[in-house]
Protein backbone atom coordinates (compact mmCIF):
# COMPACT_ATOMS: atom_id res chain seq x y z
CA UNK A 1 0.00 0.00 0.00
CA UNK A 2 1.43 2.99 -1.05
CA UNK A 3 1.57 6.57 1.40
CA UNK A 4 -1.53 7.89 -0.29
CA UNK A 5 -3.45 4.93 -0.31
CA UNK A 6 -2.46 4.70 2.90
CA UNK A 7 -3.29 8.30 4.60
CA UNK A 8 -6.77 7.80 2.70
CA UNK A 9 -7.60 4.45 4.50
CA UNK A 10 -6.46 6.38 7.53
CA UNK A 11 -8.58 8.88 6.66
CA UNK A 12 -11.51 7.01 6.19
CA UNK A 13 -11.22 5.09 9.57
CA UNK A 14 -11.08 8.53 10.93
CA UNK A 15 -14.41 9.83 9.21
CA UNK A 16 -16.06 6.55 9.88
CA UNK A 17 -15.46 7.44 13.64
CA UNK A 18 -16.60 10.52 13.41
CA UNK A 19 -19.74 9.31 11.78
CA UNK A 20 -20.16 6.89 14.15
CA UNK A 21 -19.84 9.11 17.19
CA UNK A 22 -22.13 11.81 15.22
CA UNK A 23 -24.85 8.63 14.80
CA UNK A 24 -24.91 7.82 18.81
CA UNK A 25 -25.79 11.29 19.46
CA UNK A 26 -28.53 10.80 16.88
CA UNK A 27 -29.76 8.13 19.02
CA UNK A 28 -29.32 9.72 22.46
CA UNK A 29 -31.40 12.32 21.17
CA UNK A 30 -34.05 10.52 19.85
CA UNK A 31 -33.63 8.27 23.57
CA UNK A 32 -34.15 11.68 25.27
CA UNK A 33 -36.80 13.02 22.75
CA UNK A 34 -39.05 9.46 23.93
CA UNK A 35 -38.21 10.27 27.49
CA UNK A 36 -39.75 13.45 27.15
CA UNK A 37 -42.51 13.37 25.15
CA UNK A 38 -43.52 9.54 27.61
CA UNK A 39 -43.49 11.87 31.05
CA UNK A 40 -45.55 14.59 28.89
CA UNK A 41 -48.21 11.98 27.93
CA UNK A 42 -47.72 10.39 31.40
CA UNK A 43 -48.65 13.60 33.79
CA UNK A 44 -51.21 14.49 31.19
CA UNK A 45 -53.10 11.21 31.65
CA UNK A 46 -51.97 10.50 35.13
CA UNK A 47 -50.30 7.06 33.94
CA UNK A 48 -48.05 5.83 36.83
CA UNK A 49 -47.00 2.86 34.42
CA UNK A 50 -45.28 5.28 31.53
CA UNK A 51 -43.83 7.17 34.53
CA UNK A 52 -41.94 4.41 36.25
CA UNK A 53 -40.99 2.89 33.10
CA UNK A 54 -39.54 6.62 32.12
CA UNK A 55 -37.72 6.95 35.87
CA UNK A 56 -36.35 3.76 35.01
CA UNK A 57 -34.95 4.09 31.86
CA UNK A 58 -33.16 7.38 32.63
CA UNK A 59 -30.12 5.03 33.17
CA UNK A 60 -30.20 4.09 29.69
CA UNK A 61 -29.42 8.10 28.65
CA UNK A 62 -26.62 8.48 31.25
CA UNK A 63 -25.01 5.24 30.22
CA UNK A 64 -25.17 6.78 26.52
CA UNK A 65 -23.58 9.91 27.42
CA UNK A 66 -20.79 8.02 29.21
CA UNK A 67 -19.82 5.72 26.19
CA UNK A 68 -19.85 8.53 23.57
CA UNK A 69 -17.61 11.08 25.94
CA UNK A 70 -15.05 8.03 25.84
CA UNK A 71 -15.47 7.72 22.45
CA UNK A 72 -14.79 11.32 21.78
CA UNK A 73 -11.82 11.69 24.23
CA UNK A 74 -10.44 8.11 22.40
CA UNK A 75 -10.77 9.94 19.01
CA UNK A 76 -8.92 13.36 20.21
CA UNK A 77 -6.38 11.01 21.87
CA UNK A 78 -5.82 9.04 18.98
CA UNK A 79 -6.69 11.08 16.07
CA UNK A 80 -5.34 14.55 16.92
CA UNK A 81 -8.07 15.95 14.76
CA UNK A 82 -7.70 19.67 13.76
CA UNK A 83 -10.26 22.62 12.48
CA UNK A 84 -13.76 21.18 11.94
CA UNK A 85 -12.82 17.56 13.08
CA UNK A 86 -11.98 18.81 16.33
CA UNK A 87 -14.82 21.09 16.61
CA UNK A 88 -17.22 18.42 15.80
CA UNK A 89 -15.83 16.32 18.41
CA UNK A 90 -16.21 19.28 20.90
CA UNK A 91 -19.46 19.91 19.99
CA UNK A 92 -20.97 16.33 20.31
CA UNK A 93 -18.53 16.51 24.15
CA UNK A 94 -20.89 19.71 24.87
CA UNK A 95 -24.30 18.39 22.92
CA UNK A 96 -24.16 14.95 25.02
CA UNK A 97 -24.55 17.07 28.29
CA UNK A 98 -27.46 19.21 27.14
CA UNK A 99 -29.29 15.92 26.18
CA UNK A 100 -28.55 14.10 29.40
CA UNK A 101 -29.66 17.16 31.35
CA UNK A 102 -32.55 17.16 29.45
CA UNK A 103 -33.58 13.52 30.29
CA UNK A 104 -33.32 14.75 33.91
CA UNK A 105 -35.89 17.08 33.15
CA UNK A 106 -37.89 13.93 32.14
CA UNK A 107 -36.90 12.15 34.87
CA UNK A 108 -38.06 14.94 37.20
CA UNK A 109 -41.48 15.22 35.73
CA UNK A 110 -42.22 11.28 35.80
CA UNK A 111 -41.34 11.15 39.12
CA UNK A 112 -43.72 14.54 40.03
CA UNK A 113 -46.84 12.28 38.74
CA UNK A 114 -46.01 9.36 40.90
CA UNK A 115 -45.41 11.38 44.10
CA UNK A 116 -48.63 13.42 42.97
CA UNK A 117 -50.88 10.54 42.08
CA UNK A 118 -54.42 10.18 43.77
CA UNK A 119 -53.94 14.02 44.54
CA UNK A 120 -56.07 16.79 43.04
CA UNK A 121 -54.29 18.08 39.90
CA UNK A 122 -53.59 21.75 39.03
CA UNK A 123 -54.78 22.51 35.59
CA UNK A 124 -52.00 20.68 33.50
CA UNK A 125 -53.72 21.71 30.21
CA UNK A 126 -51.35 24.34 29.35
CA UNK A 127 -48.88 22.26 30.72
CA UNK A 128 -49.13 19.83 28.22
CA UNK A 129 -48.85 22.06 25.37
CA UNK A 130 -46.22 23.57 26.87
CA UNK A 131 -44.19 19.75 27.24
CA UNK A 132 -45.53 19.79 23.25
CA UNK A 133 -43.89 23.02 22.18
CA UNK A 134 -40.37 22.21 23.95
CA UNK A 135 -40.16 18.24 22.75
CA UNK A 136 -41.10 19.68 19.16
CA UNK A 137 -38.04 22.21 19.89
CA UNK A 138 -36.23 19.09 20.86
CA UNK A 139 -36.91 17.61 17.66
CA UNK A 140 -36.04 20.10 15.03
CA UNK A 141 -33.02 21.03 17.39
CA UNK A 142 -32.11 17.14 16.65
CA UNK A 143 -32.42 17.49 12.80
CA UNK A 144 -30.44 20.66 13.03
CA UNK A 145 -27.72 19.06 14.56
CA UNK A 146 -27.95 15.88 12.11
CA UNK A 147 -27.94 18.46 8.60
CA UNK A 148 -25.52 20.51 10.88
CA UNK A 149 -28.05 23.20 9.37
CA UNK A 150 -27.40 26.70 10.38
CA UNK A 151 -30.76 28.20 8.66
CA UNK A 152 -32.59 25.63 11.22
CA UNK A 153 -30.27 26.17 13.67
CA UNK A 154 -31.04 29.74 14.47
CA UNK A 155 -35.11 29.11 13.90
CA UNK A 156 -35.09 26.59 16.47
CA UNK A 157 -33.37 29.36 18.55
CA UNK A 158 -35.87 31.79 17.81
CA UNK A 159 -38.60 29.55 19.58
CA UNK A 160 -37.20 29.69 22.57
CA UNK A 161 -39.08 33.23 23.33
CA UNK A 162 -42.66 31.38 22.58
CA UNK A 163 -41.71 28.89 25.52
CA UNK A 164 -40.66 31.33 27.85
CA UNK A 165 -44.18 33.07 27.31
CA UNK A 166 -45.84 29.99 27.83
CA UNK A 167 -43.74 29.68 30.92
CA UNK A 168 -44.71 33.13 32.64
CA UNK A 169 -48.47 32.44 31.85
CA UNK A 170 -47.93 28.97 33.72
CA UNK A 171 -46.50 30.34 37.06
CA UNK A 172 -49.21 33.15 37.14
CA UNK A 173 -51.69 30.43 36.48
CA UNK A 174 -50.46 28.13 39.22
CA UNK A 175 -49.65 31.03 41.72
CA UNK A 176 -53.65 32.47 41.21
CA UNK A 177 -54.28 28.48 41.63
CA UNK A 178 -51.96 28.52 45.35
CA UNK A 179 -53.34 31.71 46.18
CA UNK A 180 -57.18 30.57 46.16
CA UNK A 181 -56.18 27.14 47.97
CA UNK A 182 -53.16 27.19 50.12
CA UNK A 183 -53.56 24.02 51.34
CA UNK A 184 -52.58 22.90 47.70
CA UNK A 185 -49.17 25.02 47.83
CA UNK A 186 -46.84 21.92 48.64
CA UNK A 187 -48.12 20.07 45.63
CA UNK A 188 -48.55 22.46 43.33
CA UNK A 189 -45.04 23.39 43.86
CA UNK A 190 -43.70 20.09 42.55
CA UNK A 191 -45.78 20.64 39.16
CA UNK A 192 -44.11 24.48 39.26
CA UNK A 193 -40.77 22.74 39.48
CA UNK A 194 -41.95 20.58 36.50
CA UNK A 195 -42.75 23.92 34.55
CA UNK A 196 -39.65 25.45 35.17
CA UNK A 197 -37.45 22.35 34.01
CA UNK A 198 -39.52 22.51 30.77
CA UNK A 199 -38.22 26.20 30.29
CA UNK A 200 -34.97 24.67 30.98
CA UNK A 201 -35.11 22.31 28.19
CA UNK A 202 -35.70 25.37 26.05
CA UNK A 203 -32.26 26.99 26.99
CA UNK A 204 -30.70 23.14 26.45
CA UNK A 205 -32.44 22.94 22.93
CA UNK A 206 -30.47 26.73 22.46
CA UNK A 207 -27.25 25.71 23.70
CA UNK A 208 -27.73 22.62 21.32
CA UNK A 209 -28.56 25.04 18.22
CA UNK A 210 -25.34 27.48 19.60
CA UNK A 211 -22.84 24.56 19.21
CA UNK A 212 -24.03 23.73 15.25
CA UNK A 213 -23.42 27.40 15.21
CA UNK A 214 -20.07 27.11 16.28
CA UNK A 215 -19.21 23.81 14.30
CA UNK A 216 -20.83 25.67 11.07
CA UNK A 217 -19.31 29.24 11.73
CA UNK A 218 -16.28 28.45 13.81
CA UNK A 219 -17.33 30.96 16.12
CA UNK A 220 -18.58 30.68 20.07
CA UNK A 221 -22.09 32.39 20.11
CA UNK A 222 -22.75 31.74 24.05
CA UNK A 223 -23.39 35.01 26.06
CA UNK A 224 -24.03 37.03 22.68
CA UNK A 225 -27.53 38.99 22.36
CA UNK A 226 -30.28 36.96 20.11
CA UNK A 227 -29.83 39.82 17.39
CA UNK A 228 -26.07 38.87 17.73
CA UNK A 229 -26.53 35.29 17.01
CA UNK A 230 -29.35 35.75 13.86
CA UNK A 231 -27.55 38.07 12.10
CA UNK A 232 -24.91 35.47 11.29
CA UNK A 233 -27.17 34.18 8.72
CA UNK A 234 -26.94 37.68 6.74
CA UNK B 1 18.95 23.39 19.22
CA UNK B 2 19.46 19.72 19.08
CA UNK B 3 16.38 17.50 18.82
CA UNK B 4 16.59 16.45 22.64
CA UNK B 5 16.85 20.29 23.44
CA UNK B 6 14.09 21.00 21.46
CA UNK B 7 11.73 18.47 22.57
CA UNK B 8 12.14 19.50 25.80
CA UNK B 9 12.14 23.34 25.06
CA UNK B 10 8.64 22.44 23.00
CA UNK B 11 7.34 20.46 26.02
CA UNK B 12 8.22 23.14 28.46
CA UNK B 13 6.39 25.20 26.35
CA UNK B 14 3.44 23.02 26.43
CA UNK B 15 3.40 22.71 30.24
CA UNK B 16 3.53 26.62 30.05
CA UNK B 17 0.18 26.69 28.54
CA UNK B 18 -1.47 24.08 30.40
CA UNK B 19 0.22 25.71 33.55
CA UNK B 20 -1.34 29.01 32.49
CA UNK B 21 -4.89 27.84 31.47
CA UNK B 22 -5.21 25.85 34.74
CA UNK B 23 -4.59 29.53 36.70
CA UNK B 24 -7.43 31.39 34.19
CA UNK B 25 -9.53 28.88 36.03
CA UNK B 26 -8.77 29.65 39.22
CA UNK B 27 -8.68 32.92 38.66
CA UNK B 28 -12.23 32.46 36.75
CA UNK B 29 -13.27 30.38 39.87
CA UNK B 30 -12.16 33.31 42.40
CA UNK B 31 -14.31 35.73 40.93
CA UNK B 32 -17.53 33.42 40.35
CA UNK B 33 -16.64 33.08 44.47
CA UNK B 34 -16.66 36.36 45.37
CA UNK B 35 -19.64 36.71 42.91
CA UNK B 36 -21.85 34.47 44.91
CA UNK B 37 -20.38 35.73 48.01
CA UNK B 38 -21.66 39.24 47.29
CA UNK B 39 -24.74 38.13 45.86
CA UNK B 40 -25.61 36.45 49.07
CA UNK B 41 -24.32 39.36 51.10
CA UNK B 42 -26.82 41.95 49.20
CA UNK B 43 -29.85 39.60 50.09
CA UNK B 44 -28.88 39.42 54.26
CA UNK B 45 -28.16 43.51 53.81
CA UNK B 46 -30.54 44.32 51.29
CA UNK B 47 -27.68 46.29 49.22
CA UNK B 48 -29.11 47.05 46.62
CA UNK B 49 -25.72 48.75 44.98
CA UNK B 50 -23.80 45.80 45.75
CA UNK B 51 -26.53 43.26 43.89
CA UNK B 52 -26.37 45.95 40.80
CA UNK B 53 -22.93 45.28 40.84
CA UNK B 54 -22.84 41.65 41.04
CA UNK B 55 -25.00 41.72 38.14
CA UNK B 56 -23.05 43.65 36.35
CA UNK B 57 -20.22 41.73 36.60
CA UNK B 58 -22.09 38.53 35.74
CA UNK B 59 -20.02 39.40 32.42
CA UNK B 60 -16.68 38.99 33.16
CA UNK B 61 -17.24 35.62 34.25
CA UNK B 62 -19.22 34.53 30.64
CA UNK B 63 -16.16 36.26 28.95
CA UNK B 64 -13.37 34.38 30.96
CA UNK B 65 -15.67 31.16 30.26
CA UNK B 66 -14.95 32.22 26.44
CA UNK B 67 -11.16 32.63 26.54
CA UNK B 68 -10.43 30.13 28.78
CA UNK B 69 -12.43 27.70 26.17
CA UNK B 70 -10.72 29.18 23.19
CA UNK B 71 -7.40 28.38 24.49
CA UNK B 72 -8.14 24.71 25.29
CA UNK B 73 -9.32 24.64 21.82
CA UNK B 74 -5.74 25.66 20.39
CA UNK B 75 -4.14 23.68 23.04
CA UNK B 76 -5.60 20.89 21.75
CA UNK B 77 -5.30 21.37 18.00
CA UNK B 78 -1.72 22.46 18.50
CA UNK B 79 -0.14 20.62 20.95
CA UNK B 80 -2.32 17.13 20.59
CA UNK B 81 -1.99 16.55 24.08
CA UNK B 82 -2.15 12.96 25.24
CA UNK B 83 -3.06 11.16 28.71
CA UNK B 84 -3.17 12.82 31.59
CA UNK B 85 -2.60 15.99 29.57
CA UNK B 86 -6.02 15.37 27.68
CA UNK B 87 -7.59 15.07 30.31
CA UNK B 88 -6.79 18.14 32.20
CA UNK B 89 -7.95 20.17 29.10
CA UNK B 90 -10.96 18.15 28.94
CA UNK B 91 -11.20 18.70 32.95
CA UNK B 92 -10.76 22.26 32.31
CA UNK B 93 -13.42 22.86 29.61
CA UNK B 94 -15.94 21.51 31.80
CA UNK B 95 -14.81 23.25 34.83
CA UNK B 96 -15.78 26.39 33.57
CA UNK B 97 -19.11 25.36 32.29
CA UNK B 98 -20.27 24.82 35.51
CA UNK B 99 -18.44 28.04 37.21
CA UNK B 100 -20.49 29.91 34.81
CA UNK B 101 -23.23 28.45 35.54
CA UNK B 102 -22.26 29.43 39.64
CA UNK B 103 -21.93 32.72 38.29
CA UNK B 104 -25.76 32.50 36.84
CA UNK B 105 -26.90 31.67 40.63
CA UNK B 106 -25.21 34.87 41.97
CA UNK B 107 -26.85 36.78 39.37
CA UNK B 108 -30.42 35.40 39.99
CA UNK B 109 -30.13 36.14 43.45
CA UNK B 110 -29.05 39.46 42.99
CA UNK B 111 -32.13 40.39 40.62
CA UNK B 112 -34.22 38.81 43.13
CA UNK B 113 -32.86 41.06 45.74
CA UNK B 114 -34.00 43.92 43.66
CA UNK B 115 -36.98 43.07 42.28
CA UNK B 116 -38.41 42.36 46.10
CA UNK B 117 -36.57 45.59 47.72
CA UNK B 118 -38.99 47.47 49.32
CA UNK B 119 -41.44 44.61 50.01
CA UNK B 120 -42.11 42.53 53.47
CA UNK B 121 -39.23 39.58 53.79
CA UNK B 122 -39.95 36.00 54.01
CA UNK B 123 -37.00 34.73 56.66
CA UNK B 124 -34.02 34.73 55.01
CA UNK B 125 -31.51 33.69 58.12
CA UNK B 126 -31.64 29.99 57.09
CA UNK B 127 -30.73 31.12 53.76
CA UNK B 128 -27.72 33.13 54.24
CA UNK B 129 -26.46 30.37 56.37
CA UNK B 130 -27.27 27.61 52.87
CA UNK B 131 -25.55 30.67 51.17
CA UNK B 132 -22.50 30.45 52.98
CA UNK B 133 -22.30 26.80 53.33
CA UNK B 134 -22.35 26.90 49.62
CA UNK B 135 -19.82 29.44 48.99
CA UNK B 136 -17.59 27.57 51.15
CA UNK B 137 -17.88 24.20 49.31
CA UNK B 138 -17.37 26.11 46.01
CA UNK B 139 -13.64 27.58 47.65
CA UNK B 140 -12.72 24.42 49.33
CA UNK B 141 -13.80 22.84 45.56
CA UNK B 142 -11.67 24.87 44.00
CA UNK B 143 -8.76 25.00 46.30
CA UNK B 144 -8.95 21.13 45.55
CA UNK B 145 -8.96 21.88 42.02
CA UNK B 146 -5.89 24.03 42.54
CA UNK B 147 -3.95 20.84 44.03
CA UNK B 148 -5.89 18.15 41.90
CA UNK B 149 -6.20 16.73 45.40
CA UNK B 150 -8.51 13.22 45.18
CA UNK B 151 -8.86 13.09 49.35
CA UNK B 152 -10.12 17.44 49.61
CA UNK B 153 -12.24 16.14 46.30
CA UNK B 154 -13.87 13.86 47.82
CA UNK B 155 -14.74 15.10 51.04
CA UNK B 156 -15.90 18.43 49.25
CA UNK B 157 -18.46 15.97 47.31
CA UNK B 158 -19.94 14.83 50.80
CA UNK B 159 -20.78 17.77 51.87
CA UNK B 160 -23.43 18.30 49.71
CA UNK B 161 -26.14 16.01 51.58
CA UNK B 162 -25.92 18.80 54.20
CA UNK B 163 -26.57 21.41 51.73
CA UNK B 164 -29.90 19.47 50.36
CA UNK B 165 -31.05 18.78 54.28
CA UNK B 166 -31.13 22.63 54.24
CA UNK B 167 -32.36 23.03 50.79
CA UNK B 168 -35.98 21.03 52.03
CA UNK B 169 -35.74 22.80 55.39
CA UNK B 170 -36.16 26.02 53.79
CA UNK B 171 -38.50 25.17 51.41
CA UNK B 172 -40.46 23.84 54.55
CA UNK B 173 -40.14 26.94 56.48
CA UNK B 174 -41.19 29.12 53.03
CA UNK B 175 -43.94 26.41 52.22
CA UNK B 176 -45.40 27.35 55.73
CA UNK B 177 -44.85 31.56 55.07
CA UNK B 178 -47.07 31.12 52.37
CA UNK B 179 -49.46 29.31 54.05
CA UNK B 180 -50.09 31.57 56.50
CA UNK B 181 -50.15 34.77 53.90
CA UNK B 182 -51.26 34.09 50.50
CA UNK B 183 -50.65 37.46 49.49
CA UNK B 184 -46.99 36.85 49.55
CA UNK B 185 -46.77 33.96 47.11
CA UNK B 186 -45.34 35.49 44.39
CA UNK B 187 -42.57 36.92 46.12
CA UNK B 188 -41.74 34.13 48.04
CA UNK B 189 -41.85 32.66 44.80
CA UNK B 190 -39.21 34.64 43.41
CA UNK B 191 -36.97 33.93 47.19
CA UNK B 192 -37.73 30.12 46.31
CA UNK B 193 -35.81 30.12 42.85
CA UNK B 194 -33.08 31.79 44.55
CA UNK B 195 -32.75 28.62 47.26
CA UNK B 196 -33.05 26.66 44.28
CA UNK B 197 -30.22 27.67 42.88
CA UNK B 198 -27.96 27.73 45.92
CA UNK B 199 -28.78 23.91 45.82
CA UNK B 200 -28.13 23.48 42.66
CA UNK B 201 -24.81 24.87 43.46
CA UNK B 202 -23.99 22.30 45.46
CA UNK B 203 -24.71 19.93 42.63
CA UNK B 204 -21.87 22.09 40.22
CA UNK B 205 -19.55 21.88 42.83
CA UNK B 206 -20.10 18.04 43.15
CA UNK B 207 -19.14 18.14 39.48
CA UNK B 208 -16.26 19.67 39.64
CA UNK B 209 -14.89 17.14 42.68
CA UNK B 210 -16.06 14.61 39.91
CA UNK B 211 -13.95 16.09 37.01
CA UNK B 212 -11.03 15.77 39.60
CA UNK B 213 -11.52 12.24 40.48
CA UNK B 214 -11.67 11.54 36.68
CA UNK B 215 -8.47 13.82 35.97
CA UNK B 216 -6.48 11.80 39.17
CA UNK B 217 -8.15 8.38 38.87
CA UNK B 218 -8.88 8.72 34.91
CA UNK B 219 -12.62 7.44 35.48
CA UNK B 220 -15.54 8.94 34.65
CA UNK B 221 -17.81 8.51 38.08
CA UNK B 222 -20.58 10.46 36.90
CA UNK B 223 -23.80 9.12 37.59
CA UNK B 224 -22.39 6.44 39.74
CA UNK B 225 -23.56 5.89 43.68
CA UNK B 226 -21.83 8.14 46.13
CA UNK B 227 -20.74 5.43 47.77
CA UNK B 228 -18.78 3.93 44.48
CA UNK B 229 -17.47 6.71 44.25
CA UNK B 230 -15.97 7.23 47.83
CA UNK B 231 -14.56 3.47 47.74
CA UNK B 232 -11.98 5.09 45.05
CA UNK B 233 -10.35 6.58 48.22
CA UNK B 234 -9.93 2.98 49.16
Amino acid sequence: MNQQKLNKHISGQFNAELEEVRNQVLVMGGLVEQQLSDAITAMHKQDLDLARQTVARDQEVNALEVEIAEDCTRIIAKRQPAASDLRLVLVVLKTITDLERIGDAAKRISRMVIDNADQPQPPLVSIENMGRRAVSMLHQGLDAFARMDLTAAIAVHKQDSQLNRDYESIVRELMTFMMEDPRSIPQVLKVLWCVRSLERVGDRVQHLCEYIIYFVKGKDVRHRSDEDIYNLLD
